[in-house]
């Protein structure tokens, strides 16, 4: 196909969109490690699970088996408000770069939270609706997620109670105010709502919080309160499997397009982008239809997938959840405060680690400011303000494409826009003052916090 | 056509997206009055404008007999980064109405600088480029146009300066660092780099600016400077030209989609996105081909179509700027501080004016506290976080969709849904704490300012 026949932007037409989402397990041959309860070391169980999530949310958290799992009709008329996400062909970028290479973008940043969240977070909230829930709770570092999860449970009509990291709740307050205007109860962790908050509070006075902490609270919250459960947005299996929409699109679109994908690239905190983006690329690899070149990118600051260790660890740093197998910088491993926006978990998807740990995808990381200037790269020519999060996968993208210059090869790049930038102007501004800095964790503090990983099964 | 039939989005194809502007001043048989030179009070003339603006601009301002011209290429090509822009059926809004209205909105925030501002951003960039020059200069206040010209600007590597009011400069610190990331030299006004900057601070040390007084400053810097001229974001002739890509697109999609619309419904401040949006519509009105109910919205606080005087008056505080006929509350009115968002000018495009004048369009205003309830409602249904001055035509399509559930009108209402609001949570927080107010001038404060007027011409 000649390059003029390739529009900007491939939309798909309403009725080919998923009608369900894929689940990449059921395609492995080796799944991914199962939860663990950290008292007993066993699998959990769904019931045990299902004290924590809703019930049909724990089911596709241990469904190891079918590869399609519908899409609710409400959950198909709530995409439709956003999506189909386009899939953008990056002439702009390319002719900046002078690569022969074909350069696409799959932007999900086309919606009021800003990010791919909100897919996981209308299906976690109509899940919760359809159980008869009266509301769900959650935590919230950067604001992504639980804006998502503000908007999802304004449509269904839930309460939505976030515990947003007392030093995010003060220094974004534009965050706080959208979450606020979707009608959810916004609350600086550590608060005196909470046991556990008040334990904090007490313990260590002035705290400005941790995503850890915020976490404790949330599910503290949740079990305590009538009808309610805590919802995550990223790790779990079940967050992948509601982003595989993303990569189901992007399959779609480049078929219509008659356009084959040589290299896959995403940015990878949690991995529930890249992991959705990549599943059914991943699936076409597992049953030996096709080969893709997948690179997960991540950053220097917080290198889970090429520093970490693949072992069982605590989800959290207050240990209250399920253990999970994942490479992982151990539960106590924080990343610097200089580092920018999300990104900053210290272990990574279950299901995204075993794919690693398999070989199907390869993993890299990048430090800040080659990120930030990658970022300003692209919005001058392609017009769009990056996220710092999907600004990672812009500098892979960016340095395979030069590659590709070098040798005169005209691959396919696809990449995963994640999302915007228009709430870590902060950030920005550090990086058009020139203040910005990278920082690296030595190999002793690495080691210092996977010393502290839990007693693994045998 | 049955509702199952028009999808939530319908989006032209690229090969569908206009190939030339609409000029509606060629099917106006009594063509909106030109402007005049205030030393002479005569027309001014294509080389008097072409002082101050582009040759090819200049011309489009004078322009009155055209009814098409053609959109260079390069602009077509990067109104393909982020064009068409979605018309979007607004099922889940009537559905929480419970109206049989119909209603649509044309989406315009889908691109960086947040609103429909680029589309002349980027064709006032194109023609200095072309021309040769090696800058432009401009005002702002809220900050949307800045944004978008700085945007326009490092696409074509043009210098670009803008003068932000200081009190925004201050107060929206991150839309100045979106500015910056673009490249923008971006100085607080007054500022010591003009004579008037200089003039100003000393008369009234510590003030925190006006726009009059950056308009005033942009116009001294850009005639100053070599190979440099002033653009401007709205009001003129040549900006509603380029804004009517909104239109034709508009047009193209409902008809496509086999609806004629009743009501369409724009936000009015300066004019440049209501010209834009009903132009092509108006046409077919002053063509006698079709009738529509259009309405302009204006906020309480800036009333220029609905209680301003139809006469020659300064475009801007400074008097600098050429004279033009239009709906006024004369140049030394400012809209109260305690007005959110853009739509602060005191006049209205000679456009806009003109077909208010003789009866194709009626107006209305509404108070800022209901405009962002409608602004909350629209929010929680429909999933965008919309612009203030955006809320203002949301605020009437909601009230002209509650008439339609009074009589069982099933009317179709289409509204220009400008931008995001994702600069404006300063205002949302004030509505979130239930401190807002609202601001109705006087009429002897009206009438003090109207008394100022420039001398008419016979």
């Amino acid at each position: 196909m000649s390059k003029e026949k390739i529009p900007y932007k491939t939309y798909l037409e309403e009725n080919e969109m998923p009608k369900c989402w894929y689940n990449v397990r059921a395609d492995m041959k080796v799944k991914p490690a199962p939860l663990l309860n950290p008292a007993t070391l066993k699998p959990a169980t769904i019931d045990e699970l299902s004290a924590v999530f809703c019930r049909e949310l724990a089911e596709q958290e241990l469904n190891n088996t079918d590869a399609y799992i519908e899409i609710p009709e409400e959950i198909r008329e709530f995409y439709k408000m956003y999506r189909p996400s386009p899939l953008v062909r990056a002439y702009c970028l390319e002719k900046k770069l002078g690569t022969p290479a074909h350069i696409y973008y799959k932007f999900e940043g086309n919606n009021t939270s800003g990010s791919h969240k909100l897919n996981s977070a209308i299906a976690q909230a109509y899940y919760a609706k359809k159980q008869g829930l009266t509301g769900v709770t959650t935590e919230t570092g950067a604001g992504q997620w639980g804006t998502a999860l503000s908007m999802a449970c304004s449509y269904f009509d839930l309460k939505c109670d976030v515990y947003m990291v007392k030093v995010s709740y003060e220094q974004k307050p534009f965050r706080r105010e959208v979450m606020r205007t979707y009608g959810a109860n916004v609350t600086p962790s550590p608060s005196m709502t909470t046991e556990i908050g008040k334990k904090i509070n007490a313990e260590f006075p002035g705290t400005t919080g941790s995503l850890g902490c915020a976490i404790s609270e949330a599910v503290e919250k949740a079990v305590s309160t009538p009808n309610t459960r805590y919802v995550l947005g990223s790790v779990l299996n079940q967050v992948l499997l509601h982003q595989s929409v993303i990569g189901l699109e992007t399959l779609s679109a480049l078929k219509k397009l008659g356009v084959k994908a040589d290299v896959i690239i995403g940015c990878a905190g949690g991995g529930s982008n890249l992991g959705g983006l990549i599943s059914p690329f991943v699936g076409e690899m597992l049953r030996g239809e096709n080969e893709y070149d997948i690179i997960a990118v991540e950053p220097a600051s917080c290198p889970s997938l090429t520093r970490g260790k693949y072992a069982y660890d605590f989800c959290d740093t207050g240990k209250v959840c399920p253990l999970a197998k994942m490479y992982t910088l151990g539960s106590s491993f924080i990343p610097s405060a200089n580092h920018a926006g999300g990104l900053r978990y210290h272990g990574m998807s279950s299901i995204v680690s075993e794919l690693y740990d398999q070989g199907y995808i390869r993993a890299t990381s990048v430090e800040q400011t080659d990120v930030f200037k990658a970022a300003e790269t692209f919005a001058r020519v392609e017009g769009i303000l990056p996220a710092p999060e999907s600004s990672h996968a812009i500098k892979v993208a960016i340095d395979e494409a030069l590659k590709c210059k070098e040798t005169g090869e005209a691959k396919n790049i696809v990449f995963g826009l994640t999302g915007t930038g228009y709430f870590d102007m902060v950030a920005y501004q550090k990086y058009n003052d020139g203040d910005m800095a990278d920082y690296i964790p030595t190999d002793e503090e690495i080691a210092k916090c996977l010393s502290k990983l839990p007693v693994q099964p045998e």
